[in-house]
């Protein structure tokens, strides 16, 4: 009770609770890991009350954790240690769309869609589409991604400056607003990706897109997923930019057939998307389809209409909900390695056959022009038989991901999930990045147990 | 005598010189900075030899300055506290090309035409393009760009993976092959543009890209800088890609057409490239065309012919050197601020403003899409008047942009020249990256008295 009245003392009464409901909320993401309560939880309103929390946590040496919406994947917001979770659902300003400047300020707990509804009025666009409605702090602390980034990039590529409250209460710019600089270390897109364990955000200048003339979509049904990936590797090396690229393969194709009881042909599927004029695109799309058909394309269709454009990506925005659907009750697990492009195709195959060979079932796609896949396998939590296949699936794709120059996680992030790979991915550099963690945070509060272990 | 003795103990003799001549051509850059001897130069060929030659620095603490190809602005490869410079080329092979994957792993001696020349062959090429035909470890130590990063981005974007041998002698990979990671700190992104304070490159993964199937390029003549930048702004937004945007002012244009007797308009004028298909081109080129209308454009040319285009980007190409030849005997000092888009017609103008009132002349130049812009002015090094002008025209320019939310250097780097900015640009964040930089090199032998005073 004495951390609550000590924060009440910084903070207004209103913004510090250990409601069991609250306490709850911050104890989970969506994923499979376990909860874990934290002791209290706070909603700073700005960059002060965040400083002063830090700072009194840090003479305490309380552990703290940030949290922005709970969308992770890895545990990342999971309060292990107890301590403060820092809540920055009152820090949900878009602070200022600078247009001209293709740049927008806006606080952590700024949603995406949010974002983009107040972009589209100025006809721009945030381009990264990690599928939930994450806050944009939460996506820079994970550097997210998703399908769009083979055209625009990944979070880190879009964050220009940040506002970063560090251990001890001080408070930084890492940046600035302009599109480059080679001024001083690039410590913007080294907090990118640090999940909370340096820092807390309180303002993010991130980079925006004018929203393309014309959109289309494609879909393409090959043979093999090997045929697929290589179609891909050729539409890139023609020079044609694609804005999305997803593969999705057969048995996941079958799962959405049974759940909307549609008919796709059960074969690896290509989802594609292009921004551009519609005279290139329709160049492009027509060069594209040429190269599918070089690599025995069974079926391609194109559209540029929202509505069919939607219609034809159907089968994977529906993907996930299909094995989540068929299995009530259970949780997600999914999967996040990449691989270099070369090796996807292989990756793919040997995913679906360890799938099948352990026992599980669930979905498998990619964003292709990333080398980046996903399995999403719904597991049983309680089921200690379970998470042991769920584990040793993990453990059999990262394995395979990193003896062919892979990551253990392409936009998923560390959390808890993908310490334990750590050491085998970055080998001495881990003993670097342990460092600048101690130089940066030597008592250890902010989000202990994310990244190492 | 000792210190040679001791390096030829660790390397072949023919690999350790103290030739005067060498010594000289190791002891400055291409800027007007105060040139300074190192005490010994070597050539190392692996990975190992660097490694063993940082630890025999660092248990020495003798400093270690890494040298490139010598092209950098802001003395970066001066060793103004003597020791040993480092020099990369005899490592100067591409090691592998892997088409599929758009990557090439090269070591650090590899020039950008070399790189270039072996790319080719693959129908593949590497865009950034500092003018200069400097080695990819001084681009990427430099987080070097150029005219194409609007389009491709800067040096960093485009590292995947840096071997790095670190103070110690340790060597480290940074990254991995693949397209993305979100997996442990992102040090690939500290690593470059750390100016060799960080660590010494043995070995970079770099991303390449599929020549595009068209080249076009236009020139556009505006009545003001205002208007043509307003252009840029305006054909960015329309999400037209451009390669390049280049942006010269009308004193410019009239001294080129001084040294070559041409009769280009002396008025502010834009030089456009466009990458994509025949079809997209063709549209996009129009759609500039009519944006450029708008704003008053006097003149637009467009051509896809490759020795057209060459004839039609003249004036840029000849730009630094019809300053450099009407200045026999004098050193040419780049200025290289960036401001936010927004800001960049007044900084031009600002700055012309400025180099009248100062008394010097020089080209001004501008990567629009970029909002970095560099004055280059030819100074006699020995008349202490002029070099007291050039710092005053200097420090007005990075005062004019750090106040508009810019930086002192868009892509030279810190170096000597602009570390007496550092504290003013960074603030707070200054001590974050002396942190790091103590972490990772706590005796300070790497390239001392660069980025920091």
């Amino acid at each position: 009770m004495v951390l609550v009245d000590e924060l009440r003392r910084i903070l207004p009464e209103e913004q510090v609770t250990v409601n069991p409901t609250v306490l709850e909320q911050h104890s989970k993401d969506e994923s499979y890991h376990t909860p874990h309560l934290p002791d209290v939880v706070v909603f700073p309103k700005n960059k002060e009350e965040v400083s002063e929390v830090l700072k009194f946590a840090n003479d305490h040496e309380i552990p703290v954790t940030p949290f922005g919406f709970g969308s992770s994947l890895e545990g990342h917001v999971i309060p292990y240690q107890g301590g403060i979770s820092i809540d920055f659902q009152l820090m949900n300003r878009v602070l200022e769309v600078r247009p001209n400047d293709f740049l927008v300020r806006v606080q952590p707990g700024v949603t995406r869609t949010q974002l983009n509804k107040e972009l589209k009025k100025y006809g721009l666009f945030f381009p990264v589409d990690p599928g939930a409605d994450a806050t944009v702090g939460g996506m820079a602390a994970t550097n997210a991604s998703g399908t769009t980034s083979v055209r625009y990039g990944v979070m880190r590529d879009q964050v220009r400056d940040l506002e970063v409250v560090l251990a001890d209460g001080r408070i930084i710019h890492t940046g600035s607003m302009t599109a480059k600089s080679s001024s001083g270390y690039h410590i913007t897109g080294l907090f990118v990706g640090s999940e909370g364990t340096l820092g807390a955000f309180t303002e993010l200048t991130l980079r925006v897109y004018g929203i393309p003339e014309v959109i289309s979509a494609a879909r393409a049904v090959f043979p093999s997923v090997e045929e697929a990936v290589a179609t891909v590797t050729d539409i890139l090396s023609a020079g044609i930019q694609m804005a999305r690229i997803e593969l999705v393969d057969a048995r996941s194709i079958k799962q959405v057939n049974l759940y909307n009881q549609t008919d796709y042909p059960v074969k690896p599927t290509l989802f594609m998307e292009f921004h551009g004029n519609e005279a290139g695109l329709q160049y492009d799309a027509d060069f594209a389809e040429k190269i599918a058909q070089d690599h025995g394309c069974e079926e391609f269709l194109f559209e540029t209409d929202s509505k069919e454009r939607a219609k034809l990506w159907e089968v994977r925005h529906n993907l996930a909900y299909a094995f989540v659907h068929k299995s009530p009750g259970k949780k997600m697990m999914v999967t996040d390695v990449c691989v270099p492009m070369s090796e996807l195709g292989g990756a793919i195959h040997d995913a679906r056959e360890a799938i099948d060979r352990i026992g599980l079932d669930g979905a498998l796609l990619g964003h292709v022009g990333d080398g980046n896949y996903h399995s999403i396998i719904m597991i049983d939590v309680d089921d200690p038989e379970e998470m042991k296949k769920a584990a040793e699936l993990n453990a059999h794709l990262v394995d395979y991901a990193l003896s062919r120059g892979g990551s253990c996680t392409g936009e998923h992030g560390v959390g808890v999930g993908k310490t334990k790979y750590q050491q085998k991915e970055h080998g001495e550099s881990l003993d670097v990045m342990k460092a600048i963690k101690f130089a940066l945070d030597p008592k250890g509060i902010l989000n202990p147990g994310k990244i190492f272990e």
